[in-house]
């Protein structure tokens, strides 16, 4: 039962919520060596899944699977998350009020965070690792194809935990995968604080519509690169293959180029080349397609489209404002490039554009925790509350206003 | 149709996220100095509204009326509003990453906010100018009493803006004031950023229920008075008196009074009879009534009830725990507070407490915007992302982050 989960979930919060660091470390620690001692135990789980999963795509199997290696750099996630300074136990802000009330803003845990996504065995660690520093307990929901490789890996983390001195439900397993049992979660009033769902715009839309706990809204990314008049060629080559192509799978690749009119005769037939050359399809207006042979036209339905995929929308934008207007329809307020020597033009991407990271003569892809410098991330959040951009530790954890005084009274 | 004002809303906030404060204080000016210039039209449609409202009960009639003095205290309000400093245009954070990235986390306001509440003209004003300080665009659904004096505020909101060169549309009113509008509001995502339900349990209950846009939980206040054993006699009269008598129909009110049981037998009687003094009524269980003998006996339905009324519940507790474990249990999460001179006792209700705001030995009162310092407030946040306790304009705003490089690639 859900609501059973809930409220041991409230309890193991409630104990983590006052742990020390030193006790969350150790516990993290104990993961990272656990990963290493008992690699055995959870290939042999990963390898039932394998075996159950013969069905599903060359994509599907590889997100499943789990190798020694995989689960070495598991453990060094770990440890890297454990090397973080802790979010909790000092003060954010403080002030002595005329009346003599000392009051402080301290963080404090969120309390119970659930996370529903996909069958990928690693996020089931990241999730626990990251919730454990922070102090949340966790309710984690994977997909069903790696339930048993979740099983095992949860197990660990719940031996960790109570070697560690913390009650094993600071990390319990949804093992029920139906999507029943996701919508209950999404409705788990009162005993979970976030729901953070971690998949496609299916699984996002469901739990906007769906649920009555506060969702963090992530990884949806229909990033563009727009290519200015005034954008150095070889520049805005780079930045658009590499926004593209290095990691099309990713929510920070891009999904779409804009080029200005006056560009695109002597840069876009060279951009073409090169994103041909690593594979990408392109997918041109009328403009475009004339300056790009290998382009097949694009569809309505191409604007806007996540492809996830070596798969690039292409147009042709008469002015910087066509360009702001297509992002502004378009995007999904994640990332969005500007390439220009024009810092005026620049200065007005930058400010116009609502997204959770504008860049400057940058791919799209630097948006994430390790790159900004925040460390791990649960993913990027394209909501406006509470966070934007990376979801690191620290979005992890509220405040509370501590207000000490000698009887004051209003 | 709403759809159509969010459209506009949208439109209008692209320019206020653009504007300056000058801008932006201007119409704040401009619509204290409409507070006193046309003060006859406010009146004049304020007294419509009352004289259709003649079934209303008295407190909801003293809510929904408007008097020279009360326009006064509201161009007071703006304009203290308008003296706050520029939540927009200056940065939070910045960091130059090892491969020379400029990364800047530069705040955004949240683009369109929509606020629901019941018959009182001050929210429409005050909502109106926290949004106009910060930069968003407002879509206001008061109760349909006032809807005679919120039209006529809302055009003289209007006026300003138009007058300080921003778009009527910064500040819309939805005239109907059906139960399908304010469903409809609470849906109406992609235009709608924020939602502010402002009224009892039912609406917070029907916008969580219902919305699919993001909801501030606010004022919702079952807050406790926790009176240890090692509490002084005369601070523990003083706080519980004012935290339930100074103004009970306020969210920071308690409703509960804790009192350990070896505390009760001293300083129950003196309480109860200064709380009777000011007219309170006291709901007790068996061990309280037997000290208080105007109390009558408390029904289950009594802890955890936000009576915004002279009535107090009151119950005497065996330990700090079951202090905490009440609480834990029927608090929503706003302020409680703890009145004793035992400090290691202190620290465990400041640390384990779950709420917006702790409190030792000051009353529950303190937590405002204006007492913590903060300024004017949209409400109490009684949720954990985003905001908790005090809105401030501050928190009305998201952030961005700038990245600006010189061709990075990842």
């Amino acid at each position: 039962m859900l609501s059973q989960m809930g409220i041991r979930a409230r309890q193991a919060a409630a104990q983590l919520a006052l742990s020390g660091a030193n006790v969350r470390n150790r516990a993290l620690g104990l993961i990272a060596q656990g990963l290493h001692d008992r690699q055995d135990m959870v290939l042999q789980a990963n390898m039932e899944d394998m075996l159950a999963a013969a069905d599903l795509s060359q994509a599907m199997r590889d997100r499943l699977l789990l190798t020694d290696k995989r689960l070495d750099d598991m453990a060094e996630a770990v440890l890297a998350i454990r090397s973080q300074s802790d979010p909790l136990h000092h003060t954010l802000y403080e002030d002595t009020r005329p009346n003599g009330l000392h009051i402080r803003r301290m963080p404090a845990p969120l309390g119970v965070i659930a996370v529903i996504y996909e069958a990928r065995p690693n996020v089931t660690l990241d999730a626990a690792a990251m919730c454990l520093k922070s102090g949340n307990a966790a309710i984690l929901r994977g997909g069903k194809e790696a339930l048993r490789s979740n099983a095992a890996l949860t197990m660990l983390v719940q031996d960790a935990c109570e070697e560690a001195g913390l009650p094993r439900d600071c990390v319990q397993l949804v093992e029920d995968t139906s999507r029943d049992s996701a919508l209950a979660l999404m409705r788990l009033r009162g005993y979970v604080d976030l729901l953070v769902p971690r998949g496609g715009h299916g699984l996002i839309q469901s739990a906007l519509q769906n649920a009555t706990v506060p969702v963090l809204e992530t990884g949806e990314g229909v990033c563009h690169v727009y290519v200015d008049r005034m954008a150095d060629p070889q520049m805005a080559l780079d930045i658009v293959v590499n926004a593209k192509a290095s990691r099309p799978s990713v929510c920070n690749a891009a999904e779409c180029l804009l080029i200005h009119r006056d560009a695109a005769d002597a840069l876009l037939p060279a951009i073409g080349r090169a994103l041909s050359d690593k594979g990408v399809e392109l997918r041109g207006d009328e403009a475009a397609c004339s300056l790009l042979p290998q382009a097949i036209p694009a569809t309505q339905e191409d604007w806007g489209q996540e492809f996830n995929d070596l798969i690039l929308a292409v147009r042709v934008v008469n002015s910087l404002d066509e360009a702001l207007q297509h992002i502004a329809r378009y995007g999904t307020k994640h990332s969005e490039a500007i390439v220009t020597a024009d810092a005026d033009a620049a200065q007005r991407f930058l400010r116009e554009v609502d997204a959770a990271a504008v860049y400057h003569n940058a791919s799209t892809r630097f948006t994430d925790g390790g790159e900004f410098g925040f460390g791990a991330e649960i993913g990027i959040a394209t909501q406006k509350l509470h966070c934007r951009g990376p979801v690191d530790i620290k979005a992890l954890c509220t405040y509370k206003y501590v207000i000490e005084g000698e009887g004051q009274i209003r």
